[in-house]
């Protein structure tokens, strides 16, 4: 599940009833019957995510901060016949939220730390689940001029590592993906450019940048029982960038 | 694939021929139509590979040094309806092998560079394929008294590396898996009794000890579509052990 | 320099003061004429390393919230014949602080950041500098129970690498250590009880736990000319522990 | 120690002499009266860090495969007052060598192993000792077109990990240094030509190309007592250049 959010008791009461309402569905697949909760999944990584889950038999919640958002993908999702609902996730008071997302920090390490533990009972009262963070290349190495960021996802590389060992007792496994430059609206600005494209390419030493469904596979897997015993690591998706060893 | 053997004119034959056979054959599946070569395929990890490719509807050659336990392995595979053949690699003559294979990192790391460099002509004429090279989690934490098998694993993952980027422009991936402790006849040393095996998972954080097949699905993800920007990266399957960040 | 608060004027100016005061000093080694602030610094690794730049030659702000702690740190050191003067370091109001010093991650990520920001100007000034960030073995291998703070720690192995990239043209250089098990009022939990502290060595494969001064040598070592070519790395100090490759 | 020749039993004969002459000598500085062997030493690097371990106190001998660059180095070293000697390090018949030496991995991995045990028992004898083996930045991020080389030094970072723990035991520490692009006859193709050098300095996000006294000052710090809690770790000298968290 993509982090970047946070998890409000509505969030929690729209998992739960998807849950009870999916119980009477068959869903084939990889992730039949499974419940995916994917959070900033309207647009771009997260919804090419929302979508692989779905196709791979699970009952999607797709999540964002805005309602009309939330309503549009789910109706694409819903197009197609897969089985998906919505839920606007948001913290209850205004200022609470300013205070909260006030910095990169906040909304990319301490939120995913909360919604993961916001979930985990639920997972537990299944027998089990799997949570996928969404890290960054920029984690290994830095963007240029988006030092906040590669640094919120560094944190999320050892984010994901405590939690695979706290909930390690609790058969929930935490592993996170690593996207390197992918054409999403968000980073757009890298590539919109042709000329900057190009050297962008030759820097990281790719053949072509990425698509968001690019990064929808690796989640499914990751979610699915063949990778039950995959926890606390992250693969990294960027088409032969320079990352680690 | 696996890569622990070395590719003898005959093992690329009978590549060769498998690939000429199975057009006529259709399968289904993420590797439908695929030929796989996975190297030291008889037992354990890389019988659970081969068996798993195949599933996924891939042709697949399992090989290894001994005659009998390739007929085994492939009776036993197409017992279950796979597509499967057999070929023993082994170097032309006795006193070469004896002298390639004298040393760990010749057979784990020069073998694995040479094999992979035979069957790219192979891949190239077929418009693209995926390398998945076996190294451990002793490539990053050294399992103790087993020093040359650590380095010569921890070579792997530069090779890994090296041999993506050389790959990149002839639309070939390559990739590895570390897995950590498997219930294999290789690492039995380390569980047949029961006190050593509790101080091992201790020693690992883990609950359980890995299964071969806890590392076929990520091969076969590997190798398929879905993976397409994924080339250059190690997957750690270890259940939760300490590795990388 | 240890990064665990936060500059206020007052810090600024105890550093701006002392390189004036100094400029009548002579001190020899390697650190001859330095000025290093080293913030946490009245006890355990980060009283360890103002020793040691002193007597390489530093001259030395001692810092830390509490006055009194300030003060017999730089009597003591004073007591030595070193260079060192002392400053509180606090934030200005103390809500703020409340807030500021609310989370683990913001004391170790946010503070270092905008610490070091704080000191960009006076070492542009110098023509360059040198800054030391500490992290810990956690942010690469969970110490168990510890999780916000080894996410902290990892996040500052992000940090390093994008300062040290965005400050490379002003000739500053950024550098990282990541200590092990020391033997600190912090870290005594861990090795006050004898069990403890040995099943603790069994777990780390280390023969000895290390000591404050263990960390020391690295620092000043980073701070020093002979490091000039070294930037954006972390070195880790703990004796033989499982870290990275 | 660099590690690039195999220690033949003249190299051994040299280093016992070494010590037994150094005995009667008084020498300062952190490396005082200790011995030192720096293979691979006539020249670039190697010689870079001979004479830095010899200023910092050392008794240091020089070697190398020819006899003339030996003495060149020891000539021109003892005339600055160091003490130093020299070996010529070859093995014994040319077919050996020629078989052993064929390959590079042969050479920067198995031979640095076997140097490395080779020199154990005395290091033992004295109580103690440091190994400091000398890999590259390439075993992080594969330099173009070098793949045997980046492969064999990538398999370096994993010797480093295995020899630690192996003989920690016995008071031995062993460290890795990985130079990034430094300017020495060895990779004068890749700065000879400048516009080839402006665009390595830029790939590399590096301000300078590297000298090879810049490593010479963290191997002695290595060596020193101010290390004695570092070992199994690699420090990367790259100005910058990406390489690992």
């Amino acid at each position: 599940m993509r982090k970047a959010g946070l998890l409000s008791p509505s969030c929690a009461g729209a998992w739960r009833s998807v849950r009870m309402a999916s119980s009477g569905m068959a869903r084939r697949g990889p992730l039949a019957n499974k419940v995916a909760l994917v959070t900033a999944s309207t647009d771009g990584i997260g919804f090419a995510i929302a979508r692989r889950l779905a196709r791979d038999g699970a009952h999607v919640v797709i999540s964002s901060r805005k309602q009309q958002n939330v309503d549009r993908a789910v109706a694409a999702l819903q197009g197609e016949g897969l089985s998906v609902a919505g839920t606007v996730c948001h913290v209850g008071k205004t200022e609470d939220r300013k205070r909260l997302v006030a910095t990169i920090l906040d909304v990319n390490v301490k939120a995913t730390a909360l919604m993961t533990k916001a979930v985990v009972p639920e997972m537990e009262k299944r027998g089990g689940g799997s949570v996928v963070i969404v890290a960054s290349l920029g984690a290994y190495v830095p963007f240029p001029g988006l030092g906040p960021y590669n640094v919120s996802k560094t944190a999320l590389l050892g984010l994901t590592k405590n939690l695979a060992r706290e909930l390690d007792q609790r058969n929930i496994r935490v592993n996170c993906l690593a996207p390197g430059l992918i054409k999403t609206t968000f980073s757009q600005v890298l590539w919109m450019d042709k000329a900057r494209e190009e050297s962008f390419k030759e820097t990281m030493h790719i053949r072509r940048i990425g698509k968001p469904d690019d990064c929808a596979g690796i989640v499914s897997f990751l979610c699915s029982e063949d990778a039950s015993y995959i926890t606390g690591e992250t693969v990294v998706v960027s088409g032969g960038s320079p990352s680690r060893l």
